[in-house]
Parts: C-alpha cells; sequence; structure tokens
C-alpha cells in the first residue's frame, strides 16, 4: 500500500464538472489500494474574487482578517470535494486548517507550516478514509487563521507529505508537466520525464511557474519525490528528484527565460570595500529584487561599473532611490528597460565541458549581442535586448538537443 | 456601560458598500460607549449560491460537508466586516466558530447553541475590542462544523445575549420593524411600537417573517429584550418584551396570515379513542406539520368529522399516508387545497370581551365564509377561502382599530 498526497491546484477544481473529474482521479488512486490524501487550492478566480471584495473594502485590508477571509476559498472547495467523493461511495472527510490542526508560524499572509497533528488522519486512513485538506493556511500558537502566500498549496502538499511520511507527492495541475522550454512561446518544446530538484528550483525561478518554488525547496530538503502531471490527460508527468535518481544523456535539461527585465549600469562607482552594500542596501529596504549583479573595471582603472537587473517595474523606484541616495558616488547612470534574461539549465552542464562556449557561438550566429553574464552550478543566463528572446530560446532549444 | 449584540442579516451585509454602513451603525453604538458584538449572516445570496453548488455536486449533499461549505458564507462576512471597522480605527476582530468555540448539539444543519466560551471575549471587550461572530454555526463536541438551520443568525444573536449577558439584543434587518400586518398587502398598516414575546411568536409562526421564532422562544424563556430595527433608517424599530412591560390600550395588537394551506376533512371517522393518534402519528412520521385541528359530531352521531390543516405542497403525501394507512378508518375524505388562514393576535384580547363576535361579525359583513376556527389564549384563527385573504385582513385590521 502506496500513502499519497495529490495535491489539485485552482483550475483542477475550477467548476462542478472538474470537481466530479478529480473525484474519479482520487477514486482511482483509492481503488489501487493507497491512502490518499487530497491537498486542494481555491477554485480557480475564488481568491482573486475574495481579494477584490477586500480591496473595495480597504486598500490596504488588515492582514490578520485577510486570512480569514483567504482561508475561506479553499473550505469551500473540501466540502464540494468531500461531497463528490462520498457521492461515489467513499468515506471522504474536510479537515479544515483547526480540526488537524496546521500549526504555522510567521506573519499572516506569509505564514510557514511547522507541524501537523497525525493521529486522528493516519487512524481515519487506516478506516479507509479518504482525507480533503484545505491547502494555502494553517492556524498560529495563538490560534489565529494564517495564510502562506499565494501558490501556498504547493507547499502545504509538501509539508503534509513530510509530516505524514508519505511515499510520494503528486502535483495536479493545468500542464501535464515541465518542458524544455515555454511550449506556448516555442512549439518544439518537450515535456520532460524526469528532472532534478535544483533544475526545477532554476526553471521555476526562471519563469517556469509550473511549481511553486518553496514547496520545491522544501521537497529537496526531505528528499520527496515530487510528480507534476496534468490534471485532465492520462499522460505520465515530470517526476523530480535527487540529481542522483537521474541518467544525464543531456548537458542541459531545458531553457528558461524572464521577460519584463530592466537593466541598470553605474558609471564610474569609486572603487572601494562597501560601495556594493551602498547600493544595495536601500533597494533591498525598499523590496526592490535585484537579480544579476555584475562588476567591471571602468575605463579610468580608477572607478568601477556596477551593471545589475531588477524587474522592470521597480525601474523608476530604483533610480529615484539611487538619485537620492547620497552615500552612493558615480558618474553616470544608464538602463536598458527593454532586456530579457535567457538561462539554461541542466545538472549535466557541471560535468560538460564547453557549454558556455556553445551557448555563446548560438547566439553570436544569431547575431545576438549578449549585454550581461551570469553563472551557477548549474545555469548560465544571459540578459539580451527583449526583441531576440524567441529567437535565442529557439537557437539555444536547437544547439542543446531539446528539440 | 451598556453591553450589546447587534445582529445584521444578509440584506444588511449584501454589499460592499452595506458592510461600510454597517461598520459605521457599529462605530456609532461604540462611540457612546457601548460594548458591542456583532452577529452577521452570510452576505444576502451567498447561502443559496452555496446550496445551488452542493446541489450541482449531488442532491442529497453529504449534511456534515454542507455545514462545512454553508459555514464559509458568515467567515468571509466576519471578515470584510472586521476590516471595515478596522478602517475606522477600531479595535474590531472576526471570531470564528472554532475560536469561540460555539458549542452546539443535534444533527447537522439543525444543531441547536449549547455554550460558548466567554473569558477570552470578555477580556477583549474590556479592552474596547469590537467583537464580529459568524451566525448560523458553531462546533460539535468532536469538533465538527455544524449550522444551525436558516434564519440561524438570529438564534445565534439570542444565544450570545444568554450567554454573554448583555444588556439588549438588535436585530437590525430590511424592515424596521414588526406591523400590525404585511404592509406589502395592506398599506395602512403600523408598525408596532412593543410586543410581547408570545405575540410575537404568533405572529412569526403565521407568517410575520421578521424575525426566526425560535429565537424569539429563546428570548421568552430568557428574558432578554429584543429590538427588530432597519439597518437603512434611523427609526426606532419594534421592542420586544415580557407581556408586563407593555400597557394594553389595544384588544388585538396584529392581524397575520398565511398563504399555502390546505384543508382535508375525513368524513365519518369510527369516534373511539386512539383514533385521532392514529391519523396523526403517520404524518408526524412523514415530517408533514398539521397546524389546525377541529372534530365534529357527524350527522349520523355514531361516528365524527375530523378536519385538519397543512402546507399545500403536504397535500399529495398527506392523502396517500391516509389512503395506505389501514388503522384508518372513515367514510370520505374532502380537501380544499385554496384556503388561507387569517388570524388577530393579541395579548389583550384574553381581557377583552366579544373579540370573537367581533372577529366573526366583521367577516360576516364582507360574506366572508369561515371554513374552520381555532383558538389560543392571544389569537383567534379562522381558515378561509384563499380568495378573501386580503379583504379579510383589511376588514379586520379595520375592525380592530389598526389602521
Amino acid at each position: 500500500m502506496v500513502k499519497k498526497v495529490l495535491k489539485f491546484g485552482g483550475t483542477s477544481v475550477g467548476s462542478i464538472e472538474r470537481i466530479h473529474h478529480v473525484a474519479q482521479i482520487i477514486k482511482k488512486e483509492h481503488d489501487e489500494g493507497n491512502q490518499i490524501i487530497a491537498v486542494v487550492s481555491a477554485m480557480a478566480g475564488k481568491t482573486n474574487e475574495l481579494i477584490d471584495l477586500s480591496k473595495k473594502i480597504e486598500e490596504n485590508f488588515d492582514k490578520r482578517e485577510l486570512d480569514v477571509l483567504l482561508s475561506s476559498g479553499e473550505q469551500v472547495t473540501c466540502a464540494l470535494l468531500a461531497g463528490a467523493l462520498i457521492k461515489l461511495n467513499l468515506n471522504a472527510r474536510s479537515w479544515l486548517n483547526w480540526q488537524i490542526p496546521i500549526l504555522t508560524e510567521g506573519d499572516h499572509s506569509n505564514a510557514r507550516i511547522i507541524n501537523m497533528s497525525i493521529d486522528k488522519i493516519n487512524n481515519f486512513l487506516q478506516e479507509n478514509g479518504v482525507v480533503i485538506i484545505p491547502g494555502f493556511q494553517g492556524i498560529s500558537k495563538d490560534g489565529l487563521v494564517t495564510t502562506i502566500g499565494r501558490g501556498g498549496s504547493d507547499a502545504t502538499a509538501v509539508a503534509v507529505a513530510k509530516i505524514f511520511d508519505t511515499d510520494c507527492c503528486e502535483i495536479y495541475t493545468d500542464v501535464d508537466g515541465v518542458y524544455s522550454t515555454d511550449p506556448n512561446k516555442i512549439p518544439v518544446a518537450k515535456k520532460i520525464d524526469k528532472i532534478s530538484y535544483d533544475e526545477m528550483l532554476e526553471l521555476s525561478s526562471l519563469g517556469a511557474k509550473v511549481m511553486q518554488s518553496s514547496a520545491v525547496q522544501t521537497a529537496m530538503m526531505y528528499n520527496i519525490p515530487l510528480e507534476v502531471k496534468s490534471t485532465f490527460t492520462n499522460r505520465e508527468g515530470t517526476k523530480i528528484f535527487e540529481r542522483e535518481n537521474i541518467d544525464y544523456s543531456k548537458s542541459v535539461t531545458g531553457v528558461a527565460y524572464s521577460k519584463d527585465d530592466a537593466k541598470i549600469t553605474l558609471v564610474g562607482v569609486e572603487d572601494k570595500p562597501g560601495v556594493a552594500a551602498n547600493i544595495f542596501e536601500p533597494l533591498s529596504k525598499a523590496q526592490i529584487n535585484v537579480d544579476m549583479v555584475i562588476q567591471n573595471i571602468s575605463s579610468d582603472e580608477k572607478t568601477t561599473d556596477i551593471t545589475f537587473t531588477i524587474k522592470r517595474d521597480d525601474l523608476t523606484k530604483t533610480k529615484e532611490i539611487l538619485k537620492q541616495n547620497k552615500r552612493i558616488k558615480y558618474k553616470n547612470i544608464t538602463y536598458n528597460n527593454k532586456v530579457s534574461k535567457i538561462s539554461i539549465v541542466g545538472a549535466g552542464m557541471v560535468s560538460t565541458p564547453g557549454v558556455t562556449f556553445r551557448m555563446f557561438k548560438g547566439l553570436a550566429e544569431k547575431k545576438i549581442n549578449i549585454l550581461a553574464i551570469s553563472t551557477s552550478e548549474i545555469k548560465l543566463s544571459v540578459i539580451i535586448d527583449e526583441k531576440n528572446t524567441v529567437e535565442a530560446i529557439k537557437q539555444l532549444h536547437t544547439i542543446f538537443d531539446l528539440d
């Protein structure tokens, strides 16, 4: 007997028909002799609808009460799915955040799950029960409702898998797995059968929004096997494992991109210790997420040029902060708000020589200019002109045999 | 300082604008130095919307899960109202069924509130806090969500008033009080300033659906002063007290009517002990609510005729049960499914001679035939042809000086 977490996202439970369909998936798994804990999101659109209501009351709606408000969305899905399963003669029951309880710590709207009581639910599973748990929420030690951030149902699913020591955690969603690149942009994109946690993390942080990153991190930390698969087809999904479980025949697993970036260069910054901290501390305080940072010696050799990328939306705010901050001295500031970041990701890269060279050569062949470069163990990112995005992805996809 | 329960029904919190308006009412009460516990319903239409969803899953949706589903409606209102009050700089907080907890016993969808923990909430009130509580729901001793029946927010409000020993319980609704008869049908209907619990009970059980009857019963049992008033005007509402507190200048307080009745007569029933029980026991088991019962000696003097009224919807089922039940012997069965019940209600009736005569004479003047009569200490009901309903109400309203 296998104990499984099945997580169903908002689109998967987005209508009555789809909830019936999800009930069939669960019934099939249960009939095969598996113990099932289902984690569900709010029906598609519901959370946004509730947020809209709160904003109509008050733009800065109280975070404690917002958590009370939003948590009702998953509660509704839990009850409807339990009802649909009971209709199929299964002994299903919704277990609400306070009934389990799902204990969290941290701020409202940004809490972390730290524990759940397992005995009652394990007994229920022993009695052939099907457990339905609301994603995205919990309660604090003071007995207040908390939520764990947008997309938090993935985190709930992985936490349940860890705490209940399940054999696996299947993430049902509206795509049938993780792709070598965005299949909407590049039709030759291929579904990846197996991928390592760290590759998945690089891909999801780079815009392949199949799964919430922190959930993948938790799964990696506790070595919980994940599978991302479609609610709407019977096809195999993408299995996510430790790197050791994967036989790398290719150096590159996927090509990711992120749009809406902007590049800023501070020209002629005084080159002395602490200058970078002076630049980035106020940005961090203003919640501006700095992505790539590249530092070059400036032409006059006494100063340095610092280039970094941020989200395009933050550009105006960033320029203001840089201009107002008297601790930052520089000659000039330039920026480009029409850039995108293209990354090749692959755990096999580290053992394959020449990947960097092949990437640069491939882009040069297409006359695509590289504006900045950043590397990590399993990732190589370049900033290019936004207009070259699709051509660059296509070229890299072909060069690294992903077509 | 006065401790008050303010209950707001679904229409009163039916939109964002109305929730803001309710927040203003609460702020005004709080600014006057009162301790406020607000009990709220789901936003108008929300409960029906959730029921519709459940019926789309399964016509006989599991009652335990239905309670989980429906209770989300009041949770949403609680959070939104708390947010609106916090915007007004009040220290408001939603207290959910399990956070208080509101302990209930009895079946799902039909539970009764038996207790609440008061210390935490009393402390919060002492600290100038405004308490928001969801109506219509609680939890069982096993920690399951329960609901207490449609209109149950009134019952929650009265239970809160009793358990927290508040000075009064104000029921805010979309009408500005209790009327001498239905103001939609009879434009000269007058708002009643003061009414006793038992008159209110007769009026509400007879179709004046301003407040849920069982809530009025509880208020009567514990002598909790009620006031029914409009959320949308500043006018005084109707105060509901013990009879002693009211100075009766009129013998009749109001004229109630109930539509959708049907009258059944069993002709020639054997006249011996236990025959009535034989008739009504199977109806009771089938959840058919028998209202008035009248028994006459039949023309042949060895048998009797038994007439009773039921809801029109139950007519087919009732006839079937009567025909199938072999323990019931009678010569003939007649029925009239187009009748209505008109009642005059007044605690002053008992001390005023001639009320009965004046009623019958008034109806006779309008040539309205009386098909059955039933009396109680503070009520006198007649069954008449449905087509005479409005004329009968008008006539009685005039005769008893209610215009």
